[in-house]
């Protein structure tokens, strides 16, 4: 008889960790992914803000599970799901893949409320090419001001906004701040990097909505300290090339990044189950599609509330929880047996401010300042995958840590074309 | 009195060391280059190959030469050089920039012997960018070989071809053979990646053709070792997408790597001076533009002679020791002194195959296999520039060795479109 085939769309924290809470399952696996490599997506602000590079967060998926034999790694996009034929139509050429468990583990990508107009000039930060493109922008910007002279446009081009003001824009405005502050500190000869203004935009009355009061105003209190201007109940109203615009005041600004709204992954409204506002599956107790046993939907896709009635966000934790969640119920319909409901189980929340400040709620213990920061880099280091990319992380922020400097200020890309033929031009690389 | 402005082209070897020999000298220095960041070139192919990240081997220039308060560094392209009325045109913008010295060390790119069409078909390696693509296109053949039942198609997908064996091209072939054989071992499920042919193709009677006989000797023995198919005297006739001509060979290979031609920087051609085939400037003994005072070509980008009557390699060595040499003229015309003569010291030649495994050439000693390599590792290490950087190296490969992987395995750049809207898709990263 032929082993039960378990198909895994997404090789995010959720597609990952139902492959591995299988590994000794008597099922055939297959794991998609459009992309080769699993993103530690915790760190993902480091690659922006030029710190890490982005082969010390991510790693190749089949690398990952290449002792786990009964799973197959597919480089492979799906195009739609035919539950009632139970295949998935994969989006180059006319493959099917058939499935007996199906997995949904596709994730989200950035939400502009209603204004996709703003994706150009404030880009949001998912993937590892989203963090090159937020990091060559952060550096060009301090480049094109250095040959300015015009006083509003060198102005303009030293404006950061960050717009919302969850964990990973307080991250990325407290990476601006030191950028300005610290790491650029010699480099220029015309503007002082130190002057750039960094601005974080948060629609809501506090930064980092999520924690307890007493660790929000820390965080408040830290970013403050190391110059980022927090505007709270603050609603962007505008974005354009060069300026936002925040309820009716204008501000000058080259650079932007969106941290604010979340869409889930559009393969979700292909299953024909109801859906919340951002696009995620509302899904059952048990994690499956209402009116399905054999599809599961995890992570960000997935909408659950927690034991407190909040929906559950869209973390690593809920992600890792769910996958392995998902996978142990396939477990129970192979051997028969009902399906246990999703618990939540809450392990903390962190986020990092900069060098040598953190806040860490982890309910019985709540961690600010070093303590926090120490906290947030232990668990950061435990939690990425593959020793290497452990050791060479840890190298990393101890250089960082004792020069002020960012390591990997590159700005890669295609160069700008001149006159139509980019390569009639002279500087080498 | 105004300070002597010099202003140098590129960020490359030969630029940086002009630079950093004027460090203590009386004057204004620019220097321009089109990229924030210097490449050290040696190492660019195990960026392609998978086994470094970009920023382990690239920092930016202003970063490089942050505390010589007399430079100035300027992300700029220049587009034509004025030497009458001794001034730049930039490429951006209608800036012009004046000097009262240049030093041109704009480099060189590859030259595919009157047969542009072959470019997209076989990129060379010059860039960080170029190397990213050489990454991706190796990666991917390897992804799609998994995917692909037609048995000829598949055996097309696993024929990687190096089209030159100078250093660049067995460096390449031979870490091609590693990564198929070794690295990737146990990652697939339909295909036997050790099964890749990797055929190393140049047109001279050997390969390395510039080491001592002996040296060539064991190159072309540890390549075959190591499972490369060497072929010498083989002139590349055509190359089409999916397959080269080999005289009157056809061979179906997916994958391309050009390792053959370098055509020397257009800026070159602008200079009114003789330029040899490969359209580097005949520079005089002392460096100059032939009838001009005031005006140095260096590195790639100039044609010299050595010792031997040979002209000079396209090696970090020589653009290194022009870089100081045209530094040094400058300061001699400053102080009133005859300009003198470039004299080329040979420092040697090294090359590597692969683990434990190179050729290293210093005239009065000649090392092979692992002492070779020893010798290649620590001379690489030690020239790489920044403490940070050294220690990333040495991590990643100290990692590579005991564990026989390549860390950076990853694909990255846009995915490919599906129906127009890339968005509506599946798959998290």
């Amino acid at each position: 008889m032929a082993l039960p085939h378990v198909v895994i769309i997404g090789g995010g924290f959720g597609g990952l960790y139902a492959a591995r809470a299988l590994r000794r399952a008597r099922v055939r696996i297959t794991i998609l992914d459009r992309r080769n490599h699993h993103v530690f997506q915790p760190l993902l602000y480091q690659v922006a803000m030029a710190a890490l590079s982005p082969g010390d967060i991510a790693s190749p998926i089949r690398w990952i599970l290449r002792r786990q034999k009964n799973v197959e790694v597919l480089l492979a996009e799906v195009r739609a799901i035919d539950q009632a034929g139970k295949q998935l139509i994969l989006a180059d050429g006319d493959e099917r893949l058939s499935y007996d468990f199906l997995i949904v583990a596709s994730g989200a990508t950035h939400a502009y409320f209603g204004h996709d107009e703003w994706r150009a000039t404030a880009p949001g930060l998912k993937t590892l090419e989203d963090a090159l493109d937020i990091r060559r922008r952060v550096l060009l910007a301090f480049e094109h001001a250095e040959r300015e002279s015009d006083l509003h446009r060198r102005e303009r081009l030293l404006t950061f906004v960050v717009i919302g003001g969850g964990p990973t824009g307080v991250e990325m405005a407290g990476a601006l701040a030191e950028i300005s502050r610290q790491s650029l500190a010699r480099d220029f000869r015309h503007i002082d990097p130190s002057s750039a203004r960094i601005i974080l935009i948060e629609a809501g009355p506090s930064v980092l909505s999520t924690f307890p009061e007493s660790l929000r105003e820390a965080a408040r209190a830290d970013l403050t300290r190391l110059g980022v201007d927090v505007r709270t109940g603050a609603a962007v109203t505008g974005v354009s090339p060069g300026a936002i615009a925040v309820g009716s005041e204008i501000i000058a600004a080259e650079t932007v990044i969106w941290a604010a709204g979340v869409a889930a992954s559009p393969l979700g409204a292909t299953l024909g189950a109801p859906l919340d506002r951002a696009g995620r599956v509302l899904v059952e107790p048990e994690l499956t599609v209402p009116g399905s046993r054999t599809v599961f939907v995890i992570g960000d896709l997935a909408a659950r509330a927690g034991a407190d009635g909040k929906p559950l966000p869209g973390v690593a934790q809920v992600a890792i929880q769910m996958g392995k969640h998902a996978a142990r119920n396939v477990l129970r319909a192979i051997e028969q047996q009902p399906y246990r409901p999703f618990v939540y189980r809450d392990l903390g929340n962190m986020a990092t401010i900069g060098r040598a400040s953190a806040v860490a709620d982890f309910g019985w213990m709540r961690l600010k300042g070093y303590l926090g920061w120490l906290a947030w880099l232990f668990v950061h280091i435990l939690n990425l995958i593959g020793f290497r990319n452990r050791l060479v992380v840890m190298v990393q922020w101890a250089w960082s840590y004792f020069s002020y400097q960012r390591a990997i200020r590159l700005i890669t890309g295609p160069l700008p074309e001149l006159d139509g033929d980019r390569r009639s031009s002279a500087g080498t690389s």
